[in-house]
């Protein structure tokens, strides 16, 4: 295993205290496990707490900040968090006005945001929760009952945010959030294997020709295993996936081309330039589109495409200025 | 060899294609060989190009944008770009302000950017070069006369860039690029080599425990070669290579923690911790900070250490906004 890290044991710790050197509007609680805009809570806002196992930087933490997370709880490598530190979380963001769990589909985060929620609801904090399950690639898994939660995170946690930074209710939160992973699926291809830092071993391994399909985040199995192909192959792959489960009816769609850590941008982008031509030929409108690492599994090689199909009020709030460590845009606009 | 590709021989004409479709503020010429930005030229600014081979996303393609380069040139992957290319792309960007190229100090590189500058010339288009010359880790390479250039490119580019977009005229633009360079210097070590498309084979070969110390971009030979450490010893020895060529002398640093494409973010923050901690032992005083994969060898793992001694008015370049594809941040600022 080569990694560029300390110790295994310290991957998490020793990562947040990078964090926290780089980001001095985070505020980063390690002992309380969890990060933090500095300004929260924000007076009058709408909470948004998000959080799961380590390895998929820049998910979550990444995504804290004006007009996404209010906070972010990182378990440790593909460990969900416990309910201490998301209902410390919870508390420490909420601002009156009730807070959002947006959690993906694992069994383990499922129940611990739930207990968080429960507790909040002792101290009389309202909390609702936006579940993602995006991932067609397999029904239930290693590691959940239905869909996994996957590339759709990113875009359920900007337009969540996005409408919270309007002045949105927890209830108008929740229906955004609910709506936009309603709307949105995803589908995997890995080309290597990534490795923990705990077990120092791949977590399966993938002969030279080979790749793994509707793979997951955490290096669980996919749907099948087949032969390398060319990109337009693979993506054609996943787009035959997505499609087949979410048909966007004339409707616009932002595309995610998602590395899943150790892929190259400049394949990524062969990725993009693969998915757009089919799209285009299959009838699709894309109109935004993100490229790049965003919802990772540690050093595992391979991308994920992700789809969402929009409505105004989506675009909109996906258009709305972002700050945060992985995702910034001013009001001026979000690309070139 | 295991990448996300259709042919070896299309890889940088199948990127562009996907950055076109991603890009809308981007106008990509596969023709001509280069990518501009839509509204360009500017009426009234000096315009900012840079090139190098590919391979290195997003330099320098996803630095076009407002606030940054006006055009790009990307060569075939690790190959310079060819004097018609970035002749044709400093004839476009020009607004009567004159041209700025900024060029990494590569043999190839050197040559084509002044070739390009001579005949831009004869059409009566003034140029000015910068050259990026950062990295300490060796004096002469294999592709270099003196120093290499790499990751305070970003830095030359988002200051240049800045200064050009608030008004200044060729010469402040060029003093502002070269002021950058000489305070800027870069030091990288690669976990593993990289693999070009067309050879299919890593470039060099390093053990299961090894590290290559003062690794370039292209996957040329470095300073040494050692044994795998905790990051934070690596990071202490690129340190001491920056800091040994460049003294703060108590003026504020920007340092950037750039990955070489195949590491993930979690180990890159783990190496921005122990960069932080040991700035802070030493006594300098970092003020900004960047994370990422900004300056890459393919799928090469590792990191490069870049540090820039500021001073107020660079500070401020840095923080002016930017909208590119891989930078990009509003008035409001840079992150939280």
């Amino acid at each position: 295993m080569k990694k560029l890290i300390n110790e295994a044991d310290n991957v998490v710790a020793d990562a947040l205290a990078g964090l926290t050197a780089a980001h001095p509007g985070l505020r980063v609680f390690p002992d309380r496990g969890f990060v933090m805009r500095a300004d929260a809570p924000v007076a009058g806002k709408v909470g948004l707490v998000s959080g799961g196992g380590s390895g998929h930087e820049p998910l979550h933490v990444g995504f804290v900040g004006a007009g996404m997370l209010d906070a972010a709880c990182p378990g440790e490598v593909f460990t969900s968090p416990v309910p201490d530190q998301i209902l410390a979380a919870t508390a420490a963001v909420h601002a009156g006005a009730g807070v959002v769990h947006i959690v993906k589909n694992y069994t383990g985060d499922v129940l611990n945001f739930e207990m968080a929620a429960d507790l909040a609801s002792d101290e009389r904090i309202r909390v609702e929760s936006v579940l993602v399950d995006d991932d067609v690639a397999v029904q239930d898994s290693l590691y959940t009952a239905g869909r996994r939660g996957t590339g759709a995170t990113v875009v359920v946690e900007k337009v969540a945010g996005a409408a919270a930074a309007a002045g949105a209710a927890l209830d108008e939160v929740v229906a955004i959030g609910r709506r936009a992973n309603a709307r949105s699926r995803s589908y995997g291809i890995a080309l290597t294997a990534c490795t923990t830092p705990s077990a120092g071993a791949p977590t399966f391994s993938l002969g030279p020709d080979e790749v793994e399909f509707g793979i997951g985040i955490h290096g669980e199995p996919g749907r099948a295993r087949g032969a390398l192909a060319p990109a337009a192959d693979l993506v054609g792959h996943a787009l035959d996936a997505v499609l087949a489960d979410l048909d966007p009816g004339g409707d616009p769609v932002l595309v995610l081309v998602n590395g899943m850590g150790a892929t190259p941008l400049i394949e990524l982008y062969v990725a993009m330039g693969a998915a757009a031509s089919q799209l285009a030929g299959r009838g699709v409108n894309m109109v935004r589109s993100l490229v790049g690492n965003y919802v990772t599994s540690l050093d595992m090689s391979g991308f994920s495409l992700t789809v969402t199909v929009l409505d105004d009020e989506l675009a909109r709030l996906w258009d709305a200025p972002v700050a945060t460590a992985a995702l910034t845009w001013g009001e001026a606009g979000r690309w070139p």
